[in-house]
């Protein structure tokens, strides 16, 4: 229970930032909270369940006096706020992100950052298919990983004292470069993402199998999809728009496996697709023993009782 | 507790068969249970466990005086034991199978039925990422759907009786048509699966990004592609061979519309990538109504104490 930062300023109050706000609360983290969001009954929300100690009707006003700031929007909307709370930041204050994407955040954030305010971006990797203050609760980083990629050249202190506030809601720190961050990231969450929403709006198109049909008989694949492709429209309209590159790179080497495959299945050649489904049965045992899923079988997870 | 079969011989001890024979046995569904698998240790494993009361070394002996016999082999071997079996059938007995696929199985199955056997197909959807004879379960079933195919006059006294034992595990039953089974399933299971075990073999294959980071940094999209593309080979080189043609319909609809959705990335459409997001999330609500899954927030899943 030590402070780490004196007050915290939250710019955005959906899953992330509400559940940092949980998180520092559960920890005693952060002296104040201060919260801003652009709809006042998104502020309303967070007033009510108490995990900001107050709001602010604009960035620029929640942001005076804070020795962290957070901006916690879409990845397309971060430059903007950027700009607006530039010339109110504290001298010394750490401004960190929470964006899925790195260098356009870098790259659209760092202009207006004024002499002696520390921008380190970051990247918790960390969430759930919901959105919105109501979604956030102080477990949600707890072994989970959270890269920071500053710049060149930032102050080492100010990126371990994010480090230790990471930490202290229970997440594992990792610095990288930002372009890699956005390629690795391209591979394990941007390209799963797109195809996931992709195969959801295959089913919902296809007319002669309606949609009750998909729905009620969705086993786990599919299953599986939906939960990807439930996640927020506004936040991977984003993504993809500012990792286009590595994204298309990745998409690029998917379809061509995917048409290797494909002509596999059209030829009957068995063997190609049996030593390809052995292959990547390996990449599941890896996850599982780095401790980013369990090998709990998962598949079967709703059992109600018999009769239901 | 009412005994519905006499004798159930199960071909085949994977996950399925021997979550059956749990069931069966939680519920007193069957007299006595007869286990058969090629492997002599698979036959041990299953004997140890206890989830049949006998094993024999052949299919054909298994299946001597069963009133049940469910073909539970990856769909590629359901024609051999069909065969094999079929002069060794008691009359009156019943014969069903759980494959993936219905149309192939029927076709490769029915031919070595004698008169007065009945044969139901059957495919309960239900399953984990797990395979073989410890995998089993008692609830696998439970609020699955199980989905039976009978062939136009089949005996309708034979499919009730075989729709009360799925009912007596716990699922929910519906029939349909054999060809349509398999387009539904095509969109619902075979296709993302194809698609999942494409993405994890794109990343294994990307050198740039070592497969630690991978691993390391699995998001929740990824690590759910993972998990389904950890299922059992075999099975699935099956599947995929035996439903050729409404796969590669349902894979050419996908690769249409991500080439769609990849030029949309390309060009900067904001608008198109956050109307077709938007769409897709409704089809998610559809499977947490129908109580395919639940609406707990899943992908911050795995929550061990911090500092571990």
């Amino acid at each position: 229970m030590t402070v780490i930062y004196n007050r915290v300023a939250l710019i955005g109050l959906g899953l992330i930032a509400s559940s940092m706000a949980h998180a520092m609360k559960a920890h005693g983290l952060a002296g104040e909270i201060v919260g801003h969001a652009k709809s006042a009954e998104t502020r309303a929300t967070a007033l009510e369940i108490g995990f900001v100690d107050r709001v602010a009707a604009t960035a620029a006003e929640a942001v005076v006096g804070a020795d962290l700031v957070v901006l916690a929007v879409p990845v397309g909307a971060m430059g903007a706020v950027a700009a607006e709370i530039g010339p109110h930041l504290a001298p010394g204050a750490t401004v960190t992100d929470v964006g899925s994407v790195k260098q356009a955040v870098i790259d659209a954030v760092a202009p207006h950052m004024p002499e002696g305010v520390h921008f380190v971006a970051g990247h918790p990797i960390a969430g759930t298919e919901h959105s919105g203050p109501r979604s956030g609760f102080a477990t949600l980083f707890v072994n989970r990983w959270w890269l920071l990629t500053p710049a060149p050249g930032t102050d080492p202190a100010a990126t371990l004292r994010l480090r230790q506030l990471c930490e202290g809601m229970g997440a594992k720190v990792d610095e990288m470069d930002a372009a890699h961050h956005d390629l690795v990231l391209a591979v394990t969450s941007h390209t799963p993402h797109l195809i996931a929403y992709t195969m959801v709006g295959v089913a919902d198109d296809l007319r002669r199998v309606t949609d009750s049909e998909v729905i009620q008989y969705s086993a786990a694949g599919f299953r599986d999809f939906t939960r990807i492709a439930a996640s927020d429209p506004t936040m991977w309209r984003d993504v993809f728009l500012t990792n286009k590159e590595a994204t298309l790179d990745i998409l690029g080497r998917f379809t061509e496996e995917l048409f290797a495959l494909q002509r596999a299945i059209r030829l009957g050649d068995g063997d190609h697709l049996h030593a390809y489904f052995t292959r990547t049965r390996a990449i599941r045992r890896g996850i599982i023993e780095a401790g980013q899923d369990t090998a709990a079988p998962d598949f079967g997870r709703v059992q109600p009782p018999a009769g239901e």
